[in-house]
């Protein structure tokens, strides 16, 4: 084990399943149903995104659209930048007037990702209706700020403020979270 | 148990679950790095490549780009559409002149999403290298064809031509594959 890994097994730390995070996404769909809440399109926002809008669609059908967002300013992924940086954006020929979408992410971390995504998406479609989902919301002091007029903003899971090992990041699956 | 479900699990199929594609797509990461090919960016045609990508992002970290594709000609998803349609596709600005681009799908069963998806990808972003990377490879008579200047074609696993349940298309993952 590296020293890495070893302070990292000592840190308090979640490690979320494949199956863990496919029931939360089924609970909240549970949830959004019960909110009478019915999307036109998930969105998810790459790469943290991608997953958990996915196993949504099996539970709410509607097609997938997605934006992908780096937090690197150069192309070797080298230079963090100061805010996230648009990789791919949805082409301005989709015709959201009217549409209600769920944009959906992996973790609200500190919000900036949210905070940016939705502003440029207001931008782009200023006519749809934006709601979002994240598999998790960590309780914590947030730096960024959801547009007022995002109209749910529906939380799989209430988490604390620690490190998150989800298992689509596992080098070996075999030994995670066992 | 309804009749149709009953008839599903008398047909021969293949349960993958999470863990299990999480390995194949490792072993095939192993296999694309021992070919010395190196893409500088991954490609999933969503939906079924969503995840395979984020997966495989884990092995090769390069940024996800997507393309989305319907089987419906209508908004409502009821009228099924001769050939697939672009919901979503690469901006145009998108750059990438000299690139190598891995393009990722869950399955090649007739090939005719694979076919679309390259001619198309060719047609608007010309300059670019394409490779391609199915999780799983149906042993069939394809309808569609891959264009010959695709540089690699890398398969997860050859299949027989059985019914595939994915462990994301799980309404139920507790017993999902048990």
């Amino acid at each position: 084990m590296t020293r890495c890994n070893l302070l990292m097994s000592n840190m308090p730390h979640y490690n979320f399943t494949y199956d863990t995070i496919h029931n939360t996404i089924r609970n909240t769909a549970i949830a959004i149903a019960e909110h009478n809440y019915e999307p036109d399109y998930l969105l998810a926002i790459g790469g943290g995104g991608l997953i958990p809008a996915r196993i949504m669609r099996t539970y709410i059908n509607r097609p997938i659209l997605t934006v992908s967002l780096s937090r690197y300013s150069d192309e070797s992924g080298s230079k963090p930048a100061n805010e996230p940086v648009k990789l791919q954006w949805l082409e301005t020929n989709i015709d959201l007037m009217g549409k209600k979408v769920l944009v959906i992410d992996e973790v609200d971390d500190e919000r900036t990702t949210l905070e940016f995504t939705l502003q440029h998406l207001f931008e782009s479609h200023p006519g749809a209706e934006f709601s979002v989902f994240v598999v998790h919301n960590k309780k914590k002091e947030k730096k960024g700020q959801l547009p007022e007029h995002i109209k749910h903003f529906f939380v799989g899971e209430e988490i604390e403020d620690y490190w998150i090992n989800y298992a689509w990041d596992a080098e070996n699956i075999d030994i995670f979270g066992k």
